[in-house]
């Protein structure tokens, strides 16, 4: 299989071998991602970013992905689309902008809207989150951050560590990561989450069925020691009903400073798919990691548009060679305003 | 006449000349639209896509026009202009904004307030809709569909007859095109609507004085028999009072498979501008047309991108011999992914 | 100093050779803004636009300055950030973005909050406002304007008269073109306010301190006569209590033909930052006054465009040699739609 032409909607989808183009792919853009060279391989063309709920971040990191190769955005925002509120089927919708657009990126609260909408056209579309649904552009950008993190210390994948910590009911990132990784061989998954959030049932049923190793815990002290990643979640204060919030949420699953110094070894990685919840009374991870060297949470935020552009390359059939399409930067050139190189990603 | 410069507001504005000269521009134009060439015509230039109402799909059908042809597009949607609610006059605001861009586009929801508008400033103001007023480019790509359509069936459109039904007392799609088509010789006009809905009294005259045929029907069974094409509206229930909207509004005037079957010619093309309503109680363009050979209504929204730059070429003077501008794409070929050719338009 | 890879936070910021290497950037690059010749220098970099409060006209212009050096814009307007909603800090929002884009341009309605963001990253962030805080790239463009109109008539900056009329309590301009002009020499301020709208204590004494004569009146009758420049603002409504509005702000501030004829000289430059409030019991900058030759309102509008493509050029280290980078246009040529030249710029 190949994603020419596809609608990527789900992480299901995805086989090993499309995870390993796709992360070829993303190599190959990473000097473009870094404004190393410019590329504009997607001149003239036109994508639609449809946000029927609002996100501005990942709205953001797909639109630089595309104006990155070159393309033309069109955005669209807010939680009300004029031509549905006037009684328009999501299928005549569709149908239209399909006439504007060369791929298609979409955002919608209701689960399943986004594969409902994919189903009436041709043109490629893009599941940039649907409710509790999908979401499997984070899931790729978490897995191309792993995998450069432990190409960084030599490790590998396949019979790795990693316990998830936080939200496991509501946190579609976990179930999507989850799926992928068991793509791999022997993964040791340990899930903490207090009680009431933990994770589906038929997750963990998916995973043993594929062999994987399937732990969990209701307390940080038993699950961490011995992982190879430390992936943490905020609690999804917007998808919970009031008053079984807190109830067993605590301290218990406060990925800190002094938790990472007593149960991780000194190449655990942290992740976090971001935004954090820094409110009090959020016990989500905290800051004071924030110089930690194994800290990987801007790196995936960074990796996202890098993942995006291989997503778009490769959907739109231009990723095979690529780099002849590169080209130096005209005037533009983020090393002589300091900005090059490593430290442009580093917090001052 | 040439268009050159000038301000597009009303379909009155044309001559037959005038639509001659859009048709072989937009004709021209054609493969840019479908993506087998590229054209970078209007590289550096910047268009204004001020929406004071909101309607998604002509701003992105105006954004998309604008980018296919190389161009930058400022967007601004929503009902307040922050400058207006501190007091600015309108002319003030036309005169600062003329200073950003080289075309504006612009919707209102207030009759006569986009011409109000562009007849402070000299760059081009093309009028995207004000209220119940004009709405040109959806009456030029009618035009532009009409004209294909008969192409293919070897019809003319001088002498044809056309049934308007639905809402043509509020629906302005109607109006702009049946003066439109007034420039044409000895057009039948049949005009199918309950009592509440029927079309403008003015209107009637002025197409009679004009000498085309002009009949009035409060039925499909009467009207639609010997039509060349059906045009459908959406009853426009936003701007009808509650009491009034469903008085003798219904099954008699809903344009479906049973009713062309028994009243059209297999030749007869049906359109509408789109959005059509799906809800409960909506006596709309069915859905049970689909797969109808002859329905244009996807076709129509496709040209909108092509007429649309059909109409930024000519008013900023690029038009003639625009076809030097035209070179292979870099990188992107629809073809290449699945989203070539004829099939690109069509439903799944 | 210089202000590669810097944060344009403030005016204070400025030294007077800043002002001057400024001034040098924006000529060169007026041919650019009044669409002579193309550059697209920025080609292939990405500008974030975050608007946490409304401003159109400020937002449409500094997307219009880098869309003509030839970069991507990512807007992002409304007054919440869905990850701050969720509880994001605003260094986390800060850092994400600025793995995004190669500039960020932001508005907020927080006074400081700006600065803040900026103190975390080092992709230079250049403020578009910060409640009653600071918004440099004004003053500059007034300074721009100002140096424009002086030229043509052969004036000098050091030891001229500028009278600011309004309010000078709200209004920031005011307080940041005044802290520029304190740069030159033996300048003349005058401030003319009523009692409850006088400018802050802490403005005067730093303009004495640097040797300037400044002096308050309280009617346009006595502190007009003389000034090379009037400099009007728009009492700041949204900002002040409802009780204290009209307190003593009457006819006796406004600017209009009688007031000029009467006060000024034929070379007084009359200037204002728009929008201007024209709505009734407002006494603001007159339109009688709009085809006054002095009159340098829109120009100041249209000089917003040159002198942000300035400071984008300067920041990102691309304004030496710019002028190579300058070609011809390709197929849009203003001129060619009638839209060339000085008129280009005028009211019809």
């Amino acid at each position: 299989m190949s994603l020419v032409g596809c609608h990527i909607l789900s992480i299901d989808h995805f086989s090993r071998q499309d995870l390993e183009e796709l992360l070829m792919t993303a190599k190959l853009l990473e000097p473009v991602a870094q404004r190393k060279v410019r590329c504009n391989v997607l001149d003239g063309s036109v994508m639609a970013n449809l946000f029927f709920e609002a996100s501005t971040r990942t709205r953001m990191s797909f639109h630089t992905a595309f104006a990155r190769l070159g393309g033309s955005v069109v955005d669209t925002t807010g939680f009300t689309f004029s031509s549905i509120s006037k009684g328009e089927s999501l299928s005549d919708t569709a149908r239209v902008i399909a006439g504007y657009a060369d791929v298609i990126v979409m955002r919608h609260p209701d689960q399943g809207s986004v594969a409902e909408f994919a189903s009436k056209i041709n043109v490629p579309v893009i599941n940039a989150g649907d409710g509790i649904g999908e979401h499997p552009s984070q899931a790729l950008l978490d897995y191309y951050t792993i995998n450069n993190e432990f190409e960084r210390l030599k490790k590998n994948i396949d019979g790795m560590t990693i316990a998830m910590v936080g939200d496991l009911k509501n946190g579609r990132t976990i179930h999507s990561l989850a799926k992928l990784l068991s793509l791999f061989d022997n993964i040791h998954f340990r899930f903490i989450a207090p009680e009431t959030l933990r994770a589906p049932a038929e997750l963990l049923e998916l995973l043993r069925s594929r062999g994987h190793d399937v732990q969990e815990f209701d307390d940080i002290a038993n699950g961490l020691p011995g992982t190879d990643i430390i992936y943490a979640t905020r609690i999804q204060r917007e998808r919970i009903k009031d008053g079984e919030l807190m109830e067993g949420y605590s301290e218990k699953f406060r990925i800190n400073a002094a938790a990472v110094a007593r149960y991780a070894t000194p190449e655990t990685i942290i992740m976090h798919p971001l935004p954090r919840d820094s409110r009090a009374g959020a016990f989500d991870l905290s800051t004071d990691l924030d110089n930690h060297p194994q800290l990987a949470i801007f790196r995936q935020a960074d990796n996202g548009v890098t993942v995006r552009m291989a997503i778009f390359a490769m959907v739109l059939n231009v990723h095979r060679g690529i780099e002849s399409f590169f080209s130096p930067h005209r005037g533009f050139r983020p090393d002589r305003y300091g900005q090059g190189d490593a430290d442009f990603y580093q917090l001052k």
